[in-house]
């Protein structure tokens, strides 16, 4: 379960002092506004966090707590901004997008293979996917205290924003054409943006891709798991900036 | 959970019938000795299926089950015989060997990689390895029904069975010289043994193998996800199988 912050006042001090990163504000649609709701309210639209009015039943998990019927879900590391990110320098660096894998499992095994790898940064959009929680923490195996994991709100715009400073941007999608190993990785800057378990990367950011590629697949059956597609695409770019020859 | 026969007078008819395949059973250390228990084990040791003594506690999990101490845990799936799988004719075939993967849902996505890649049959020991369960069928989203899985009890006998039959054995092991790209995988029928989420390939297996090779680590942190891991090198050898010109 994610870190929580419950009840109105202390919500409301974690969004004013925001030395702790809020993932999500979720309230309970049974309870009545008051001032303090709708500064809580006020505060998150202000720093673009995403709170949602969910059924009571939602809080079954948290009937310890005393919560009023607001919940804030922490994270327990500080994200990284992406305007920090990309104003540092970078050369034949690599970076991961996820465009909502929702499995914290997965997003966990694809942290380890991004520090193995050496990949510099993960970007999560702060919907639709699996945010840093204790399972991901755990299934990092500490990995996610060696990378930098940026959370932002739109995607779009941070392809938009890495094109402009010279990245090159891949997305994997099972019905390119082209496979992933016929690339060539060395000497750029690229991201790589795995899509979704089930729905793949959103054809808003495919558009906006330099390349899709594929994993080609040698059974009728198409259905990697999203962590070990990233696997085989990211240790590929690996094998290419270490080999001499590249064909 | 696994799928369970439970009661002496079922377990021994599976045992005895052995139209279900029986990857355990359980007897609970607090019951008496019968002629049908006897029978059992008798049974089971003629068989070659491990049967374990365990504290009563083991059984909490069944407690809804009349099971009077003695389940046997079984296969949704049928093992195929290691002797059919030999004698099959193979051309450029690659098989896995697991050497005590024990998380189910990384055998779940080892499945799902080992059909996406084309490999020809994934062989996992009984014991000190997870073995197909619901959670193992769950997370390979269908694909343990395209993939033959065969069940050996020892796996020492399997690679030596293996290099007689011309098959080339290559031992990922993170302490290798070796890169994992820089083997030729072209033209011949290899076996990838991966190894235990901790512990590795075992030294006996690490010293029957042809090649012992690394995924190499771009940062300190050398800890791979094992499904991701062997997605690394069975895509590898994919690619240079697909690759006219292999550097």
């Amino acid at each position: 379960m994610e870190n929580i912050i419950f009840g109105k006042n202390a919500v409301l001090e974690a969004l004013m002092n925001s030395n702790r990163e809020i993932n999500k504000i979720i309230i309970s649609k049974n309870i009545h506004s008051d001032n303090k709701l709708n500064k809580i309210k006020e505060l998150a639209l202000k720093n673009g966090i995403v709170f949602q009015f969910v059924a009571k039943e939602k809080f079954t998990p948290y009937a310890e707590f005393n919560h009023q019927g607001v919940i804030a879900l922490i994270s327990p590391i500080k994200y990284m901004d992406f305007e920090e990110f990309i104003e540092q320098k970078h050369e034949n660096s690599s970076i991961v997008i996820l465009d909502g894998v929702e499995d914290p499992h997965n997003l966990g095994a694809i942290i380890r293979t991004c520090v193995c790898a050496g990949v510099k940064g993960l970007i999560i959009p702060s919907r639709r996917n699996a945010l840093v929680n204790s399972i991901v923490e755990k299934t990092s195996a500490g990995a996610i205290n060696h990378i930098p994991i940026i959370k932002v709100n739109s995607l779009t715009n941070v392809v938009n924003k890495l094109k402009e400073n010279n990245w090159w941007i891949i997305a994997a999608d099972a019905s390119a054409k082209d496979n992933y190993y016929n690339i060539n990785y060395k000497d750029m800057n690229f991201a790589i943006i795995m899509g979704a378990e089930h729905a793949g990367v959103s054809k808003s950011l495919l558009k906006a891709s330099d390349f899709i590629v594929k994993i080609p697949m040698e059974n009728n059956f198409n259905s990697l798991n999203v962590s070990n597609a990233l696997a085989a695409i990211i240790f590929e770019t690996v094998r290419q900036k270490n080999c001499t020859i590249v064909k």
